[in-house]
């Protein structure tokens, strides 16, 4: 089996946007703000925007199923307030649940959190449980700059985080750290900001204690961890200088890299430097790159095309990178299929 | 013959930052301010900073020269204003010529220019001229971000820098891409800060016509490019998607990358992923880490160990990363001598 452990609902219909779109026009104006019920997206329509994308690919590409969120670029933390960012995220939230009821078996949820700027993270917490205990989901996204590119939040590791942390350890969820647009000129979303806030987090994790105090708490840096694999001997090299623990005792319990690496060199390298234990397969379908390299003949981010040939990876390891690491590392999915993840909650 | 194009004076006496903090301490109070003419640095501590540092490493590693810039990570260019700037960038630049002077075999300047939060860039241009013309240097450190990690000024790719960049073309210096310290407390300096800079701006290059207006302009991104490299395949995707021309067309004439990348596996992605016109030999000595890597036995930024050793990297491709490229992109330097560049200009 294999499982993408990060795919986003890039493909949403079109009215979603135009409610955010809205939404956003009502910041200030609540009496005009538009209700959640006033979004109306037919099944067929959800059908639709998924047969000849997410699920198309899955069929094209051999794999079984998607860890599936609302797309990243547009959670747009830095609009609007708090209160804005807790309709958006159950909106999207909620669609993300009508996705899994209609396709059980190939997608389960991931949620993004309400998160504004400047606002303690514990005002996330009903948000997750509900995604968690309600809908069936399994983990969320965590933004560690819903400013947009100004970085004006603590870094993760500090103190401001910890009541959701909390929850996320009670509720035994992990966070894939994920960043969202960019408003800040210097920084391409997909192409820096992204890369950028992999880096970032990667390098905090290296530094603090984080991991003492919440021992089961774990992140997945997606996009093959930023920066961090292609710099693994600086990163071992400025630990050791700073008298940081090894990495295995440092965070390698507690931090995950995603597959998200558009080609075989990338790839390989992060198979090579980072532990099997500690990677998970993903495409990121559909997201940041969509076209077909010219070099291939393939999809940029039809991922399991650079992992399926390289022979010196052993079997039990590729069952860690397609399968068992994503049951390990989310375990509220754990052992079961989908379909009973999906189950369970819809009752 | 051997090139390390990225060297900081990361050891200078201690004389040199007592004299920093004393222009800090008088900031505001310009009549307390200590003259350039106060810093008193002999011959031999310049000697005893290099000969068990650099120079040893230089020895003991059998590189040749080193293109040797003002330590990065205390530029800070968000301290003070442009006056204060000034100040620092000429003592740091004249003490740089100093060490050319006593090793004129052994090192050729790079400058530090005198960049402050907010001010047009042209205002470094009389202090690259006076480093190029009359201390015989062949570059610049160019930091797209003197703020410090709150990158406010407008991206590389702006006509804001354009000035800057005539004055460049016109000089014939290429520049190094190099931020200073974070003051952003979610950026580690040279943990993320640095990398993320390297990154942002390679993303920065691949959106913009730059060098349809700047032809002959040239940049080096260093720490092996950042993320770019591990990402090639993102890049590449992302540049095809938005109907970008390819790379070699689009930047590759004008975009280069250390190779200061502190593993095998990342020196061989570098080298696989990125044409060997593109990549210059460099460590960043002394710099980000100063340990020995226990895998190895050896000081992890000893950067020729992991490039040595790989077979299939031709002789001829060895000698552009080497050398050829640092002699074509840095031609100021060309084919001369560093002793006949550093006599040309003392003269």
């Amino acid at each position: 089996m294999i499982i993408d452990c990060h795919g986003h609902y890039t493909t949403a219909p079109a009215a979603l946007e135009a409610w955010r779109r809205r939404q956003i026009a009502a910041i200030g104006e609540p009496g005009n703000a538009p209700t959640r019920a006033s979004l109306a997206i037919t099944d067929d329509e959800i059908r639709e925007s998924l047969e000849n994308a997410q699920l198309r690919m899955q069929r094209e590409r051999g794999t079984d199923l998607t860890f599936f969120s609302p797309r990243a670029s547009v959670m747009a933390h830095h609009i609007g307030d708090a209160a804005t960012s807790l309709e958006w995220a159950r909106v999207c939230n909620d669609l993300i649940r009508r996705v899994c009821t209609l396709y059980p078996d190939n997608f389960v949820g991931v949620c993004q959190l309400p998160q504004s700027p400047g606002v303690r993270p514990e005002n996330c917490i009903p948000e997750l449980e509900r995604c968690i205990n309600e809908l069936g989901f399994v983990g969320c996204n965590l933004n560690p700059d819903p400013s947009g590119g100004h970085w004006k939040e603590p870094p993760l590791t500090d103190r401001w985080w910890y009541p959701l942390y909390e929850k996320m350890v009670e509720l035994d969820v992990p966070a894939m750290v994920h960043v969202s647009s960019s408003c800040n000129p210097c920084f391409h979303a997909t192409g820096a900001h992204y890369i950028n806030a992999d880096t970032t987090a990667f390098m905090q994790f290296l530094l603090s204690d984080l991991f003492k105090d919440f021992p089961t708490l774990r992140f997945i840096i997606p996009h093959g961890g930023g920066a961090a694999p292609y710099h693994w001997g600086r990163y071992r090299g400025i630990a050791q200088d700073l008298k940081r623990p090894p990495f295995a005792e440092l965070l390698l319990k507690n931090v995950f890299f995603d597959t998200c690496v558009y080609h075989r060199p990338g790839i390989e390298l992060l198979l090579k430097v980072v532990p099997a234990d500690n990677i998970l397969f993903a495409s990121e379908m559909v997201g940041a790159v969509r076209g077909i390299d010219p070099e291939t003949g393939h999809h940029y981010d039809d991922t399991r095309r650079y992992l399926e040939p390289i022979d010196w990876l052993s079997a039990e390891d590729r069952g860690k990178i397609f399968e068992g690491n994503a049951r390990r590392v989310f375990p509220r999915f754990g052992a079961r299929t989908a379909r009973a993840v999906n189950a369970a909650q819809s009752a």
